[in-house]
């Protein structure tokens, strides 16, 4: 089958290398903007591929949701497979290209978006045609994990944490999103999408490490605690969806807490599966590449939708779920009683309004 | 898909169960031997099976080398799919079964003939195909690791091990095939077999736990060290293959050291993914039919054979590994300088010849 590549960044150069190696699948057209590469495989117009009908997939490893969804709608339009790693397209689009892919008959298929190399988002797919999965999540971004390492085993500052991961390619120019806890909340969001058919919409509360400094490491620590950035979704007692992201404070002999410095890991849970772990590099030019390649080598043989017919959007009520936190307010070290993760971001939006330095943290029990 | 399951004990009937609320998959017809169920989904004759065209694939779920073998010889060359959860049936005639499967264009997998609900000769047979992978193992047997837990966590003998692991139904009335580590080498040649196209054959070195005693246990205890039994293999650096069973002594903040009960761990290595762990749980009911389901649900939009076309049978050469071993002999505990596999193994065969009570455990560094 033949593959063209969007974009010859980090990824898309993984991508396309691997492609060279791949018994099943060849490639020998790369999109990029004009001017910036001269190699004879790149080409500078979409239209290109679009019309190239000996062209059955493309790999999109362009990233954002402008011009990414405008190929993506294009690409799919024109009966070709469309395969990425680009969780924000997906979270953001990810009904309408679905929607696309079924009316033309190819598959879209995303499992890079959430894991790096974990294979989280396939397995899920899999999984829930045969199985009911009501909870799902983990530590899914490696910067903030890396940062929090750094912090809690070396005694690194948050800065210095942040110039470590820069200079070792983990963190990105502009890590906002990484920090803010978005890109945890967008893997969320694809984990909710293919584990329960369900695109969670409205309140989606998202708390990232942008408060996490040494005081509060330092305190943790006290406690025998480690901090990690966990998002979390899955299905209350009464049927309905949460979904929200939060530092949360595990015992140093926790699973999560031997996860370290760029690992993730995200777990399932179903009625007949039970509890399933799994960890791995998550990020990386080959981790991420294999992960769009493993998705490129099912097409020869499938017809895969991961987001399935009844997948639909749906309102969260994250007050169904509550914790007791660790909170640190200007300095002052607190733990609450139970409080619901609606009740406890509400406070911290409140305190953060009249000026205050808030810290909080889910205790994990 | 119309489906036949081929026996009703513990995993089928789970299976049959499954299979009635599965939307892709019906089944109405289960094969077992006469008078033992009425039910009247329930056939005697295995031709009612391989004669019905509607029938397109059967999961068999019976289990040893006999009947199981004659029935999918019958089945594949009839042009049905054939899945199953029989790892002693693949780690024996997986090659013949791979070649008649492919003769008559139909799938053979057997996903849940290793580690319980954790999918990973899925993920492995994929990524092999985007990806080198070099080394695999793990802790594979969830009866050995929950009888380790109890002496290592609750100081249990072995015998109150083994007759809780009974109660709880995690060892089968016959456990020699899980204590001797048998069961284990199966799934390591499983693994071996789908990651490395290799299917082991030769001098595979085999330990078990049955030289695991209380005292064993307190030894390593003293020494804040954690006993897993571990198969492994993989790669050498020359190339060759290597393929063994044997226990390892971890430190107590391992992540081995972790997997507690009947929870089982596997993991793979390859030059891309860089290294992936899954864990879950080991065996059971509804695990292995979740992983049963999981093959079947791939077979009306796939067609695919964990075993590739390349997979051949190879010698293993374990002298290229190498440990420091942890070993009491008669009472008197010793620990080796770094010796080869092959060593430690003939050592002790050659100890207990003599009538030596000999124990060792390879100390992961």
């Amino acid at each position: 089958m033949k593959v063209a590549v969007l974009g010859f960044g980090t990824v898309g150069r993984g991508v396309y290398e691997m492609l060279q190696s791949c018994r099943t699948l060849n490639c020998d057209c790369v999109l990029e903007r004009p001017g910036v590469f001269n190699e004879p495989f790149i080409v500078n117009d979409i239209n290109t591929i679009l019309n190239d009908k000996s062209i059955e997939a493309v790999a999109e490893c362009i990233g954002g949701t402008t011009i990414a969804h405008d190929f993506a709608v294009k690409c799919l339009s024109a009966g070709k497979h469309f395969v990425t790693s680009n969780k924000a397209l997906i979270s953001a689009y990810g009904l309408e290209l679905r929607d696309l892919a079924a009316k033309n008959g190819v598959s879209l298929l995303f499992s890079a978006a959430c894991g790096g190399t974990m294979p989280v988002l396939h397995n899920m797919a899999l999984a829930r045609r045969s199985d009911t999965l009501f909870r799902s999540g983990g530590i899914l971004n490696g910067t903030c994990n890396f940062m929090l390492t750094k912090m809690q085993d070396e005694d690194s500052s948050f800065d210095d944490a942040l110039d470590q991961a820069r200079k070792l390619g983990y963190a990105e120019a502009d890590p906002s999103a990484d920090l803010s806890g978005l890109d945890t909340l967008r893997k969320v969001i694809l984990l909710s999408a293919v584990g329960f058919d369900a695109f969670p919409e409205g309140d989606l509360l998202c708390e990232g490490i942008e408060s996490t400094d040494a005081d509060a490491i330092k305190e943790l620590k006290k406690r025998n605690l480690v901090l990690r950035l966990i998002g979390s979704c899955g299905r209350n007692e009464d049927g309905s969806l949460y979904a929200f992201v939060q530092p949360v404070a595990f015992s140093s002999s926790a699973a999560e807490a031997n996860v370290k410095m760029n690992t993730n890991m995200a777990f399932w849970e179903g009625e007949n599966c039970g509890r399933v772990t799994i960890s791995g590099q998550g990020a990386g030019r080959y981790p991420t590449a294999a992960n769009v390649l493993r998705d490129l080598t099912e097409l020869p043989e499938c017809r895969k939708s991961m987001l399935s017919a009844a997948c639909a959007a749906e309102s969260v009520k994250n007050d169904g779920c509550s914790f007791r936190y660790l909170v640190i307010e200007n300095g002052a070290v607190s733990i609450t009683e139970k409080v619901s993760v609606n009740a406890m971001f509400a406070e911290a939006a409140q305190k953060r309004k009249e000026g205050a330095k808030f810290f909080f943290a889910a205790m994990e029990e």
